[in-house]
């Protein structure tokens, strides 16, 4: 089966919001057998949203769109889906009925314009949405279908989960694709594709290449008429690749830096603490979105002001001497909070996130400590990265976490 | 001039990555006098970008695409560009001289395939890459104008700041855009829609309605001959779109709750110390995420593990009798923060971020509590948001926010 993905939204074609439901859709599509080959965005303008999903409809079994279900004047998708089948919209009885229910149910007004969410086309019929006033739409005719979404990934999500996947997978006849994600570190993208050359001319599995922030990855993708048949491609396919690749594989799928360097601190029991200026709790902050993460994590101190630190244990003579953004200030905050907070490991960070400079040290320098407490070696780095507040903040998190892992590796190698 | 954007690359098609390319060229476009009213993703494949391409040539004056030109056989656009054109690529001496200085600084072998970022068409001229090793191409024929940028985020503003933007600026000649959004809260979208009927049927400015996370937005976009005459046909939609919703506007473009709240502090000399366990980290980051919050805000605790809360002050027999994930506790957090971290008012927040229900709590249940210390009058909340993790712990963050701006507003009205 082949499918296009369509967004539609003055907002998203103005770039004021990112779209982050078609790579949603996108991603749960080959594991159904789906394949697709374009994804389309296009503004609240009737006659520019027939004429993307004509064109898709003709050269595809499904269309799947998401945005425009509102209850507002510029909501235009049940008018778009209408005018391509050329049938014409009525009001169902019982989804205004449920409508009347639910702003009883939520104490707010009716108001009568929200009625045009309880509009159908004889061609269609509704899917619930368990999140929101907007049904979305299933339409079929002539072997085709359409599905129409809301436009709140919330919303959008659940009925996908709920009412549009299990739909489709029992439709599905082809091959189903399955794909695997290594993530390295320590090589360029060139190098990583000159190491796998051999293999890169492989069909099924394909292989992919991609730059990312933490590093390179390898994506594999395999078709075959189950999941498990195309599992076993990719198993074997990951062997070789390991074996070129060697140690600069560090995770695949969806594990982050964070989630590998949380499991290796929970198997050799060590407990984590960090103060962090600079990066202002978003070292915690991603430390705490790994689910289990209470294991090792006992908990953090921003320090955003000076004063703060040397409350938390950080020596005024150190800072007095070397300056706030300073490698040894970074070690106090280390090993003050380890020592506070009573954890095994403390990671310190200072520097500057801008937009002004301080201390004359320019915007971009951040200083990194961890204090292994005599059960991993003391690590310092020290960088100056120059972009944004949100992206020095970001980069600087990634680097303390990688740092750690170095720290844990050198002492894994060190005891064996 | 109309453009329209192009995104190419697999991992886009299959949700592996999220597009933020297309919403940041989209939102420098109308500034400029240009119109986009169709974005497209395309995979790595020759005939599909071909195609993508040639239509989109055919229907606008400027295409804008990114991703695709790598070193790697699957980065494909510099070829689609040269079909579509009828035009075949060559390698320039000066570009090829550049990548093997550039690996010679960087320490890294020189490799040969490399080489293709060095290719060029009749029509193409190089664009600088302040951040990668990838040109991109301004290819202009025939009164048309493609533009390839590479897809790295960083690499693609980068050059489309310093050396895309400023060019089409030059060419530009029609009305510009200008668009402002006002934010409001405490009413749902229809009632925003009819409160606002009679406004929107305005033309220019035309008017949006939208649901968003942070409450309800109404975009308005002007069209002008100049940006001064656009600013001022906005500025008088304004005044009657904030007289017809009153106080239920609390910010406009790109304030966040964060920003606006942390000016009220600001304003009143009053500083803010946060102790949090679910949001671990989030609540601060959030705050330290605007520029100019180290005038209020002191720092933070992250209490992960509950013996960290008594190491900074909760009272252990508080926790006792009431349990850690209590309004109790939530008010203890607070105390303790503004005491031990020197503030004027204290934040705290505890909750179940999940997978697993605590203390019989389940999933989702959140208490904040706002120490006002004497200076505006202390608050307390609880709620229960049924979804995953960092969603639970962004909402309990957004919440905690709001709470703070609603103590603030209150104790402004006492003191007025």
């Amino acid at each position: 089966m082949k499918a296009e993905i369509i967004s539609i939204g003055t907002e998203l074609l103005l770039g004021e919001i990112i779209d982050t439901n078609s790579a949603y859709i996108a991603s749960r599509l080959p594991a159904l057998g789906i394949d697709v080959y374009y994804q389309h965005t296009v503004g609240d303008n009737l006659s520019r949203a027939i004429e993307v999903l004509r064109r898709a409809r003709d050269n595809n079994d499904v269309v799947i769109t998401t945005g425009g279900l509102g209850p507002t004047e510029d909501d235009l998708t049940r008018e778009a889906i209408a005018a391509v089948l050329g049938e014409d919209v009525h009001l169902d009885p019982e989804l205004a009925e449920g409508l009347r229910q639910r702003s009883l149910r939520q104490g707010t007004p009716f108001l009568e314009r929200t009625l045009k969410q309880a509009w159908l086309i004889p061609s269609a019929r509704p899917i619930t949405n368990a999140r929101g006033s907007a049904p979305g739409w299933w339409v079929e005719r002539d072997g085709k279908v359409i599905i129409a979404m809301p436009g709140p990934p919330g919303e959008m999500t659940r009925m996908w989960e709920e009412e549009v996947a299990p739909e489709l997978l029992k439709r599905s006849d082809g091959a189903v694709l399955v794909t695997r994600t290594l993530k390295t570190t320590g090589m360029g993208e060139p190098l990583v594709d000159e190491t796998l050359s051999q293999l890169l001319k492989s069909n099924n599995p394909s292989i992919g290449i991609y730059a990312r922030p933490d590093g390179v990855h390898v994506r594999m993708g395999a078709k075959a008429p189950t999941q498990d048949e195309a599992r076993r491609l990719i198993d074997e396919m990951e062997v070789r690749i390991r074996e070129l690749l060697g140690i600069a594989v560090w995770g695949t799928d969806n594990e982050t830096f964070m989630s590998t360097v949380g499991e290796m601190l929970a198997q050799r029991g060590l407990t984590l603490a960090v103060m962090e200026s600079c990066t202002g709790g978003l070292l915690s902050d991603e430390i705490t979105n790994v689910p289990g993460s209470s294991r090792y994590f006992r908990g953090g101190i921003v320090s955003y002001a000076t004063e703060v630190k040397e409350l938390m244990g950080v020596d005024p003579a150190v800072i007095a001497r070397h300056g706030v953004i300073s490698n040894e200030t970074a070690a106090a905050m280390a090993a003050a909070v380890r020592d506070r907070l009573l954890a095994d490991i403390g990671i310190g960070i200072t520097g500057v996130a801008g937009p002004e400079s301080q201390e004359g040290k320019p915007v971009g320098e951040v200083h990194i400590a961890i204090d292994g407490g005599g059960k991993l070696a003391d690590q310092s780095l020290t960088f100056t990265f120059g972009q944004g507040r949100e992206q020095i903040k970001r980069r600087a998190a990634t680097q303390a976490t990688m740092l750690l892992r170095r720290a844990l590796l050198a002492s894994e190698g060190a005891a064996s």
